[in-house]
C-alpha cells in the first residue's frame, strides 16, 4: 500500500501525513504507533533491542523492522522513543545523527533528558494504563505534550491530536505531579483490589462475586467524586467491624498494617 | 393501592407476596424496599429512630410510617434490620415481641446476635456499595443469605431471589471473610483514588484527567485480573520514578508511608 492510499483511506486530524520512527515495540509503541498508522501516518521503521517484538509491530503498521541502529533512517518527521524510563538517556545517544524531532513517552521523565543531543524534541504521554495484548481506543485519552519550543510544541500538539480530541500542555513538573497521581488511582487501587482477590483465593471463593462491586466503585467515583463515594466501617467508625477484619489478617502481617494504616486515613479524611 | 393491585402489577420471581417491616431507612433499607416493594411484595411498616427518613423511604414504597416501637405491627412474614452494625443487638431486643423471620443485612456481624432473641432468624447481605441517593438495579448484585434452620433458610433464598439473580448461601465466618474483601475492593481502592484527586486539586489540575484511567482500570481487572493488569514503576522495578515521587509527597508524610508500603507490596506481588 503506497502513501497516498492510506491517506486517502484515513482521516488526518489536524495535520497532514508525518514520518515517524519508533524506537520500542512495547505496551506504549504499540498503541500509539497503531493509532498514528490508522490515521493515515508513515510509520517508516520499528527499532527495538529484540528482533521478535520488532517484526511484530512493525508488520500491523507497514513499517520496516530493525535491531540495528545503523539501519534506522536518519531523517523523519518524529522520533518517538517508547522504551523504560531508565533506558531513555542512554539510547537517545546512540542516535545522535538522527534528524527529527525527538519525542519520548513517559510520565515522569523530564523533557530535559533531551537537551543537548537533539536541537528539536519534546514529549508525548499518554495518561493511560496500556498493555499490548489489548487494544484500547485512545480519542479520548488525555495526552499531555510538551515541546523544547513554542514551534515543537505545536508539531507535537497537532501530531497528538490526529489521535485523541484531548491533548494538553504540561511542562515536565506538572506532568509528574499528573503521574504520581495516576500511580494511586491505578497502581495502588489495582493493588487492593489484589489483595482482596488473594483473600478469596486463599477461602477458595469466587473472585467473580467482586466484579458488580468494582463496577459500582468506579462508576461512583466519576458520578459523585471519591470523597462522597467513600463508605465502609473505618468511614463509619465501625471499630468492631475492624477489630475482626484484623483478626483475620493475622497471617498477612502486612496486609494488617495496610488494613490499619489506609482505615486510619480514611478516618481522618472524613474531617477533611 | 390494594395488595391485589400490586401483585398484578408486578412480578414476584420465586416467591408468594410477603408482609415485610422495614427496620431502618437508610441506604440499605432503601434499596432494598424499593426492590421488594417493586417486585410486589408488601412493605407494611418502616420503622426509623427519626420520623424524617422513615417517612420519606415509607412514601416511596407504599408503608406506614413510624418512629414509635408499639406502633410496629407484631406478626410480619419477615423484619428485616438495616441499620449500623453496633445497633442491631441492641434494637432487636426493643422488638421481642414481634413474631417474624428477622434478618439482618450486615457483612460483617455474625446471625447469632439475633440467637435467643427470636426464634427465626437469618441474613441478607447485599455486596455493593450502596448510596440512598443513587438508585441502582440490584438484579445481578450477589446477596449472600443464611437461615437459623433449612426451612428459613430456604425461605430468605427465595425472598433474596425476588431481588437477584445471584443469591449464595454464606455462613457468618465466611461472609466476614467476603466483607473483608470487599473493604480492600471498595474501601480502599476508593481511598486511592480520593489520594489521587488530593494530589491534583493541591496543584489545581483537574481531576476529570484520570476518569479515562480510572474507567479502563476496572474494566481491565475484570477483563484480565488484578494480577495481570498491575503496571507502574513499582512493578517494573523504575526506582528512580519512585524516588522522584517520594519527593513531590514530602509535605504528606502519611501518603508517602503509603507510598512507599504499597510499592514494596506490589514489587513483592511479581513473585508470587
Amino acid at each position: 500500500m503506497t502513501k497516498t492510499n492510506i491517506a486517502s483511506k484515513n482521516q488526518i486530524i489536524g495535520s497532514e501525513t508525518k514520518h515517524i520512527i519508533l524506537i520500542g515495540a512495547g505496551n506504549v509503541a504499540t498503541h500509539i504507533s497503531r493509532h498514528l498508522y490508522a490515521q493515515g501516518h508513515k510509520i517508516e521503521c520499528v527499532w527495538s533491542r529484540t528482533p521478535g517484538p520488532a517484526r511484530a509491530l512493525a508488520g500491523v503498521v507497514g513499517a520496516k523492522a530493525t535491531s540495528t541502529v545503523s539501519e534506522v533512517p536518519q531523517k523523519a518527521d518524529f522520533y518517538i522513543l517508547a522504551i523504560p524510563d531508565g533506558a531513555v538517556a542512554g539510547m537517545a545517544t546512540e542516535f545522535a545523527d538522527c534528524q527529527g524531532i525527538w519525542l519520548h513517552t513517559s510520565g515522569a521523565l523530564s523533557m530535559d533528558v533531551f537537551k543537548g543531543l537533539f536541537p528539536e524534541y519534546g514529549v508525548l504521554y499518554p495518561l493511560q494504563t496500556l498493555s499490548r495484548a489489548h487494544p484500547l481506543p485512545l480519542g479520548h485519552i488525555p495526552f499531555l505534550v510538551e515541546g523544547s519550543s513554542v514551534e515543537v510544541s505545536e508539531k507535537v500538539h497537532d501530531l497528538a491530536s490526529s489521535i485523541s480530541e484531548r491533548v494538553e500542555a504540561a511542562d515536565s513538573p506538572t506532568r509528574l505531579i499528573i503521574h504520581l497521581a495516576a500511580v494511586f488511582a491505578n497502581n495502588f487501587s489495582n493493588h487492593m483490589v489484589h489483595i482482596a482477590h488473594q483473600i478469596l483465593k486463599e477461602q477458595n471463593l469466587s473472585v467473580a462475586m467482586l466484579d458488580p462491586l468494582l463496577e459500582e466503585t468506579f462508576q461512583k467515583i466519576t458520578r459523585v467524586g471519591a470523597r462522597e463515594a467513600q463508605t465502609g466501617p473505618a468511614f463509619r467508625d465501625d471499630h468492631e467491624t475492624m477489630k475482626r477484619h484484623i483478626e483475620l489478617l493475622k497471617n498477612h502481617p502486612e496486609w494488617e498494617k495496610l488494613y490499619t494504616f489506609i482505615s486510619r486515613e480514611i478516618e481522618k479524611s472524613r474531617e477533611e
